[in-house]
């Protein structure tokens, strides 16, 4: 097979960088896939590819880097035309898979990752409240959106199916660790099965973290914001 | 003339609800302008059409609410073909305006905010910076996207013209609270004209706020913000 001109830098516990890999797995676009080492500081090809962020995922076609997460999966859409769209067709359907989209990465991502990190019991419980609020509106959204059809975006995987589905290993470890249920059959009953069947959808399976090995990532993440030692 | 089918819920001083306004003139479309009375609390349309975050702008167009500045330009794109287009046809440059449109949201213009809202002259000083080496970054990026042209988008004002240029008149504001000459001939020649052109342009010049009575209004939010007695 021909060497790949497409490139993603990511980092394996990234949500964002996963929807650079299901978008071009549901176009079957080959790519080489870097891993970042992180801790051990940036490579020069993610500096010189996004000097403004220097934050990954960053998707390189050919000698053109792209970055941010949805630009990325926008661009990809309407790059390759080897797979079923990811955006709907309908201005209106896009417009609200946008809205949603934004409304994940600017609301309630941030009040998952507060889950974690709050350092007193009353910003834990607002911050899972948020989180639960979020999700009852998801489940109404799902229902609008994917009309009676497996996914957000109908029959198959599309743009709000990407951006939400990225944050499930996050939203699974959260619930691990806090111990609370927050998809659930009571209260979000398709967000629930919908998440079964995105996690094992064949675009996303081989790029989805593993619970555990997330699990632990997220404690030793959260040990150092925290300035502690890991936990033993 | 029929009564339009298109309204935009909005407040004069919004750089966001400019956007939605230029994208409408740009394409021709005729629409009512429903101006919110925020003091005086937020209109049943506005909280109905908005539910999740209740702001504005927003675009109904028929029965259908689309909320969220950027996705309203781009649905106004993707939905008349009475003008222009505003998104690049190029996936590339499209990308390119969508990163930038997401820089000037997420950093850029939240240091323009805290150049009026700083407490102290070190927060104050930082965000100056901030804004200033944006700048800097965004003359590079009107380089490479005009290609020589009058507009980010070329020939026409286009997406990142839309998303920069609403920002303009609280630049202004700030240049004249402040004192500092942020947009200059010896740092940002090249967008100090564009900026011009911009303002001037037919789509745009009538949904300019005016700097003076804009830098009232931002003295009377400065001063509120502060919990002081607006300056006499």
């Amino acid at each position: 097979m021909a060497k790949s001109d497409v490139k993603v830098l990511g980092s394996w516990p990234s949500p964002f960088v996963m929807r650079a890999r299901i978008a071009l797995n549901i176009k079957s676009v080959n790519y080489e896939y870097f891993e970042e080492r992180l801790r051990e500081g940036k490579s020069e090809l993610l500096l010189k590819s996004n000097p403004v962020h220097k934050k990954i995922p960053v998707l390189i076609h050919g000698d053109k880097p792209i970055c941010e997460s949805l630009v990325i999966v926008q661009y990809i859409d309407e790059t390759w035309s080897s797979g079923p769209s990811i955006l709907p067709s309908d201005p209106y359907e896009r417009a609200t898979a946008r809205f949603w989209a934004a409304y994940l990465d600017e609301k309630w991502f941030p009040s998952i990752r507060t889950i974690g990190m709050a350092q007193g019991e009353d910003a834990r419980k607002a911050a899972i409240a948020q989180v639960e609020e979020g999700l009852v509106l998801l489940e109404e959204a799902f229902g609008k959106c994917s009309k009676g059809k497996r996914f957000f975006g109908g029959d198959q995987i599309g743009y709000l199916d990407i951006a939400f589905g990225c944050f499930l290993a996050w939203l699974r470890v959260t619930e691990k660790m806090s111990g609370i249920k927050l998809l659930s059959e009571a209260n979000t009953p398709a967000l629930l099965n919908w998440a079964d069947r995105f996690c094992s959808d064949a675009a996303v399976k081989d790029v989805m973290p593993d619970t555990e090995k997330l699990a632990e990532f997220g404690k030793m993440v959260i040990a150092k914001m925290r300035g502690a030692a890991p936990p033993k």
